[in-house]
């Protein structure tokens, strides 16, 4: 049955796209993709969840999330999400969106394909300003998916969304640097492969506003490194990854464990956000077109006041509007990462900070109708819509709140006038 | 620091209530119970949650639950949601409005009240259609918190929001009756002190429309009962109460089990759901009103680029329309209780219905508000949001989603039109 | 045809106030007002019209105005607005409002019972602080209808929601006071007539923030007053009322013209807001459900494939969403009016500005489902709708813009956890 | 001062199309076009409607249009909507797009381009269904726009919204035919060089649903043709273009009238709307993008409060929501051409009814929002914001309102699931 609906779901995106003149190349990785989704993807979401509820603890690794992994690397859907071809697939960010696009679909897939976060965004940071020893060390494993990561960025103290609020301090002491500070929504560390944090933390309270933060890579064995509890989202526990709130209590690194150098980290995080931001939702896209679909297949099927669901002016008034969100949502999406890969992250930050606030609401609200249309089932784990939902949820929130983004598009809007106004004054 | 804070709330709902007129006792019941709420019931949720997670097993009561409940009883804050004063408070709907607000506040109050669904509608259904050894066997200690209940109506395999659609059956056997039938959302069966059922079914599929139903009660011992699983609701288990899926397998129990008699399934159905519904509103808007005074207190002392959140006119925004959302809501709430107590609850049905529409509604948009507000700690369980957003999500859906009632809603408002449509013909 | 409309819009306005407990005096008044509406002003809405577009200019008065103020007069409906017994009909705020309400369903009503603004706000002031001399030559004839009057606040060249912005001058020279100013949206001021207009400016620019302003009565026939032009309305003139633009140059008035002293200005803005304010939002409910009936008549008879409107899922997703807004304003208005009785306007600013707020915004939406659902003609004039929603969307401005009110009702409900935060610390 | 303004919009569309890679010939069209806009079509605004308030009547032509058509046809910028090379400019949808845009940004300049609603539609029909005959008496002076024209389908009795509803008659009579019906929204038949009409009829009732339609040529000056009245849109009365009543009376034409062929009303009607729809949502954009040049303007001048409008939260909030509804609505409008240019209008039909539900909405909120932030001279004829907002309103209704659009995207996106639902039973 689900063959038929991936052709559904084929020759849809196959027309959107369309106006971006795919290469062949692309599109061939499309199909592999949308096949492997379904013959291996789909068929093993509850399998993975009932390993993970049999195991002694939900913080294991289910088995067959290390045999999708395996079958993934042979047919060469690995690593696509690394623009840089020496150590990854070396797609455009117009490229890998749609491939990007199919694989949130599935809260699982992410993982299978190494392309989850925070491992991401952790190997960019790791392949554009790691030494040779650190790529050695830990880009390596993460490459090959045998370690996993985390990023140690937000504080449970101050409004994070300022990162200038940041309070964890990292002190060069000797040969060493000592990182003291309490964070929280290090996503990943629950999971037992994870081994590596690139923490952010205050080299120099004194230093210019943009230059007293660095990032620094912890090992989780150092001492003095707690992990205190795992945060849940919405009553999701998210094992084996988790949010961790994790307690730096006077860790001590080696000096090389810094990242590119002092005073780098919010140079390092801009760099960072912005690929993740725009995979974060070129995902959500996927997941409210799973979304739209579970809700279309369902309303066709139940019948309420003598006519099907699908038959109701307000049913369909939610696939439209459905469907007319997330299809702007991903035109913008692919005009983002079309000026990323033209013009530069720098030149697309506005465009970037729309999609930021536009996927995951456009996403919420397709879930959200489709949890209504599907009724009590809708909020439960048979189908992946109280999941997605509340993972999009947080998508609001990481990576900068919706307002933080708004505040910024304004200013960039209104830079243009106030040179205007000087001008005829 | 609580006791400051419940000044402030009992205030404020001091003055909305005033053009309602509340008597004397109403009012000292509201400052009871507000005393109690901050000794007692909030200090307690994290010690309710810390036995749970401490426990066995999640589905097992935690003993500050029973000592609350006794504490409750000696205040005489008991049972007051029943308006028959033989076994209950005898509190009309506007009088028990504002009183079930405040347990609304805390996820956990409404049971240290005894005034926790579904045992409330069971309860009333008892009194009002029981026979005298019914009530003996279960209302009595159902009254007296010793027992808990469950309500087995919505199916997993139609769309019960229309309720002729339901296929479980109860057929008559001699002198006993046979259950069949696959029920979901059963909730409160997983409590481990929950004895009885009440089961909708069908005793005749011949009959008129509104006459194929009746209830039925059956004890969770009987053989046949099996319960299947438990369905989580966005992540969160509701343990130990739970929504259980049920199998009636020929369940047999004795004719006299029947409520009321064959064929008054439906008529029940209604009369237990106008007080349920208003009583989920009244809950709902409590949920608001801390969703927003946690948002307050915390904007206060958070600060982002230079000021506090407090003094941001996004905040502000979301604090004005949250307001003003709460009060329309309880003022159009007052209003259906009010027309409930004096003309009827048939004759308040569209009143009924617009609550049901309107509370989840603005509950859920206050609670988001408070979320997005406080950043990562409001999707966690730090804050009692991410848990009352996810309850308040099923009650779009739960007793109708909102649609049916919009629909309903629609036709009585459309109904004087038509004749006079037929008059100026 | 409209007597039986009538009866059903009787019926629910009835059952709308119960809780309020209306008096046999106040429920007399409304059953005669709403005959009045239906035998006079309903069907000579369009005679104004007409009798306005025949007339050698549009600022003239349609004759059959003077008839039906006169028939009013005879019926006692006149002056309903005024709380002071002395002066006009002594009704209280909530008194006041079923009646402001039904005047509030047609556009040419409130002028009819000499219930309309600006001349009702003005009248107040004049009660309240005008001397035994200006109400004899002003009050006296507003009261009787004989004359109108305008208000002059706004000006073009500043944003006047910020009163302290204002930049005309009252300045004292001899036994005279001198207008200087541009005003703007003085409405009523193309009634031929208007005979007076109250202008508010600055006495004393050195005076602390709320003592600089002065409000000073302005004959129209003055030297120096010039009425540059009338402005639109969304297309619409509002002939022969209108909105203009007055040029006050060098306009001498003698020293008693001014209301109440010099630097009361700000005193009684704030006084004569409350009712003003409070009496757009009562006819802003009635225009809401005026446009709800029109709505509900007209998809009853319109028949769009296969099935009349009224049976569509989203028009009756529409009337649902209608009759919930409508209903909840109209509570919260009632509130209000009651706190502006019992404990004063001052008390009420809070509930004064969450309906100014919600008023006009709800009815602008029930206007707006209104006209789409009457498809072409829901824009033209051959009902009111389009009319009524350009008027009302100018009271999202008029008397403070939406984020003025929002932004003053945060503040108020942040006030207390800012004490709470003293304490606490 | 413009002229830096213009610079502005130019560089901010110029990027934004970029993804679709504009020729040399486009962006070259895009510069003239806007610099003629700048020059020419801007400040003569208020020209054009001095002049019309000064004439005898507002249903004559101001001169200062034909002008400014005579500078256009001189610039080259004069029929670019038209593909068809031999008689247009010959631009594909996807070129004339941005080119459309930048017109729509002023209400009088499509009539300056020759580019205006409904001669454009009209001419389209002619040129793909007229007879040589047809093109010489009408296409032809319509292309030099020496004559206008006007579309009559609408009716005031039916809901138009469903085509087969529509009651006017053609018959055929000998070699005439003769034509009876109430038509309204014939938009363009107020204009004194208005001389033709296509009217659409029913030719055979007994025909099949989509067979029993025509469309034919009706002079204006036929013998039987009364213009009943003017309708006027929220206040407007569109002078001298206007939206008429005309009553066909026993209207007699020759049998060569008739286009196309009997029977062919609907077909034509289909293709031409398709065309004349995203004609409207590009102009919409470009109103759109104007309104929101108004509000940055006007917010960085304006104080109130202590800071700037451009510097509140509020404020800043709209500015980012109306720049991400723009972008995302412009690329679905360009994507919509794109498949009209490259698959057809037929299976480009749900990407067509998806625009024509965006495009308006989100005009009008972007409208709005810029209304309120100039407050009361945004509700005037100061500022383009009214005049476009009520025009913006008439196309939610116009060429199908959103209701009907969306039930037909709702319907396509059903489809393959009717399949895959018929595949796995």
């Amino acid at each position: 049955m689900l063959r038929v609906s991936s052709t559904i779901s084929f020759l849809k995106i196959g027309r959107d796209m369309m106006n971006f003149d795919y290469t062949e190349k692309i599109q061939k990785l499309q199909r592999t993709l949308i096949e492997f989704m379904e013959e291996i993807v789909y068929p093993n979401e509850k399998t993975y969840e009932e390993q993970l509820n049999c195991a002694e603890s939900r913080w294991s690794i289910p088995p067959v999330m290390e045999e999708m992994k395996q079958s993934a690397k042979e047919a060469g859907l690995w690593n696509l999400f690394l623009p840089d071809s020496e150590y990854g697939a070396g797609l455009t960010n117009l490229e890998y969106a749609p491939l990007c696009e199919i694989m949130g679909r599935s809260f699982i897939a992410p993982e299978v394909f190494n392309c989850a976060a925070p491992d991401t965004g952790n190997m960019e940071v790791l392949v554009r300003y790691g030494t040779r020893e650190q790529k050695d060390r830990w880009l390596a494993p993460l490459l090959e998916g045998e370690i996993r990561s985390c990023f140690s960025m937000t504080e449970p103290d101050v409004a994070s969304s300022d990162a200038t609020n940041i309070e964890a301090s990292i002190e060069r002491n000797g040969d060493e640097y000592v990182v003291n500070g309490r964070k929280w929504w290090s996503s990943g560390a629950g999971d037992p492969r994870c081994q590596i944090a690139i923490v952010m933390g205050k080299t120099n309270p004194e230093a210019s506003r943009y230059e007293q933060q660095s990032m620094i890579l912890v090992p989780l064995d150092t001492p003095g490194v707690h992990i205190k509890r795992m945060l849940p989202v919405f009553g999701y526990d998210h094992a084996p990854h988790g949010h961790a709130e994790i307690d730096y209590d006077h860790v001590r690194v080696p000096s090389d464990a810094i990242i590119w150098e002092e005073g780098k980290g919010f140079a390092i995080a801009q760099g960072r956000l912005g690929p993740g931001r725009i995979h974060h939702c070129m995902r959500l896209i996927g997941a409210a077109e799973r979304a739209l679909e579970e809700l279309c297949k369902r309303v066709q099927k139940r019948v309420a006041f003598g006519k099907t669901l699908a038959q109701q002016g307000v049913i369909q008034d939610w696939i439209a509007t459905s469907r007319i969100e997330i299809e702007q949502a991903r035109l913008l999406t692919l005009k983002a990462a079309y000026m990323m890969d033209t013009v530069g992250n720098k030149a697309a930050k506005k465009e970037i900070a729309m999609i930021k606030v536009v996927a995951p609401n456009i996403a919420l609200q397709v879930l959200d109708r489709a949890i209504q249309a599907l009724g009590a089932a809708g909020v439960s784990d048979d189908f992946p819509l109280a999941a997605h939902w509340a993972n999009a949820r947080t998508l609001r929130l990481a990576d900068g709140p919706d307002e933080v983004h708004k505040s910024a598009i304004a200013k960039m809007e209104l830079k243009p006038y106030e040179k205007l106004n000087a001008l005829t004054k």
